[in-house]
């Protein structure tokens, strides 16, 4: 059963929705196997490369109240995070792409597929959310994916060139062609999908209800029809 | 939406299955995107390229009452093809192999998809059932393949070599895969399957059921839950 989840690194309630899928996860009998895969998603794509302020000035600017505002709605998400247990500490975060990080994720999947993967997203969300590490700032995002286990100089060649900006261009198009107007959005076997970051128990529920849709054929409809076997034509 | 059936040319159920899905087809809204690939499936592997006996002396030595009894099996399965319109005629058909046949029928998709492997298909199926032509015979091929608008260079071609016989294998694994014990087996978008040449109801339900289910994305569980978006992460 695969998962993909388009979701951005500066994104707080997919770091929420990622440890309510965990939780959801351990507690599913077939948790080993189930794949997930982290989709390109960009919230701020008109974000500058380079960061000129912080993400509570431009939260502020953006819906009022300036800075401490901005201050405020970042309080208001970390007392949410500290329930999932997730120590958020991004006051002093700044505003800045995501391109190279999503670029980097798929760097990440092509290489070690979703355990890498998996490694380098959490590495990318708690260095913003946890460190308000710049996500723009290319020796930020080499820590975090030369600590999950990429190797350096792959890391600099994607990130000296344009390497996976149309993998993460084609799963922002998907977003779109599935209707997500927001993120986390969770799609299981490209069947069933959620909006948001649900509680535990809801994607619970999804991942069951997908699990039992996912195994081999069900005949759904009526009894066996007359056919032919190895046994002949019966009638 | 993608009807996959696995059939043999010379199953009788298979035929009548054949005809009761067209009927079930005929009054599905959505006929028009639905899309019919044939797989294959050799009834009888062991069947010789060369016919050397009748199918009537062949069902009565392998279930016993001799070629008598084959004819009456013969006149009971051409009584239910006749309440589905079709005017089976099969009691001089001889026992022969079908691989060519299914090889012809993989080219078929290969060079002009589903319309085209559809009419050798019906074409092959008539052949046998309605003329009791030699389902193995080079000839009775050809002419099947070229009335159904192959190029007979390609026919030729492909009857004297072994091409497209890794993808008759391939389907008969996937029907093993899929617990199909007997044909026609029908699998809608590889999610639901039935077994046998169920009623034209039982399957026009299945085409509902598997049509609701193959629309895009749907929220199947809960509310949207709290999400970032263009317009920031409400909380």
């Amino acid at each position: 059963m695969q998962i993909e989840i388009w979701s951005d690194v500066v994104c707080p309630w997919c770091y929420i929705g990622k440890r309510r899928l965990e939780s959801a996860l351990a507690g599913f009998a077939h948790a080993d196997e189930v794949e997930v895969v982290w989709r390109s998603f960009q919230l701020d794509p008109t974000a500058p490369s380079e960061a000129t302020e912080s993400i509570a000035a431009h939260l502020g600017s953006k819906y009022g109240g300036g800075a401490e505002a901005g201050q405020e709605m970042i309080d208001r998400v970390s007392e949410v995070a500290a329930g999932e247990g997730l120590a958020f500490d991004y006051h002093e975060a700044q505003r800045a792409s995501t391109v190279d990080a999503h670029r980097l994720l798929h760097l990440a999947h092509a290489e070690g597929g979703p355990r890498l993967q998996g490694e380098l997203k959490e590495r990318l969300l708690a260095s913003y959310f946890t460190a308000a590490r710049n996500p723009a700032d290319h020796a930020v995002l080499t820590d975090a994916a030369v600590g999950a286990g990429l190797s350096g100089e792959r890391v600099a060649a994607v990130l000296g060139s344009e390497e996976f900006a149309d993998d993460v261009a084609a799963d922002a198009a998907q977003a779109t062609a599935y209707g997500a107007t927001g993120v986390p959005f969770f799609v299981v076997d490209r069947t069933y999908g959620v909006s948001g970051a649900q509680p535990s128990d809801v994607l619970a529920e999804l991942l069951e209800r997908a699990w039992t849709e996912s195994q081999p054929l069900v005949q759904v409809v009526g009894e066996n029809g007359e056919a032919c076997g190895p046994d002949g034509c019966p009638i």
